[in-house]
């Protein structure tokens, strides 16, 4: 939609430190609870139902003690791991209509 | 973010039949119950956690019978009654940092 794409996704453990030199990226939590590090600020841990927009160039890393499910907003095009290129890195989605 | 406005809105009654020519734009329900009317599609109703993108040029009604907390994801500057102008239409919104 409007360029953008809309992704589910359940998650759980560390991911890698990576930045998206193009894309802010928002982070909502369905359920469970989703700790975002950053190298140059306090981390933010967010619980199901809030939300936090990753600005452009922000390295972060995503940590999840226990599974979580979390919608992310972002151009679509964004590749997961942004600027780093790991075994996390998706080449893709499943499109759901 | 990436051109695009998240929306924090409470709801109630019926809004004004619209659409937005150069817009989709993704309700998504945090509590209570929204139905988006159609004309030529059979109406959707949301409960909490769900989302619904109405592509661009879609004529749409928002319902609440009750209060509903929604989250608004579409391009910045989209007018919230499109096409129409309405007693409904506002001009603009409070950035919240």
């Amino acid at each position: 939609m409007n360029g953008q794409a809309v992704k589910v996704v359940k998650v759980e453990g560390e991911f890698v430190w990576h930045a998206h030199e193009n894309a802010d990226e928002l982070f909502l939590v369905r359920s469970g609870e989703l700790r975002v590090e950053f190298r140059e600020r306090e981390d933010v841990t967010l619980a199901a139902g809030e939300l936090l927009v990753v600005p452009r160039g922000v390295a972060h890393r995503p940590v999840a003690d226990a599974e979580v499910e979390i919608l992310l907003f972002e151009p679509s095009g964004t590749t997961n791991t942004g600027d780093v290129n790991s075994e996390l890195t998706q080449e893709g989605t499943e499109r759901v209509e």
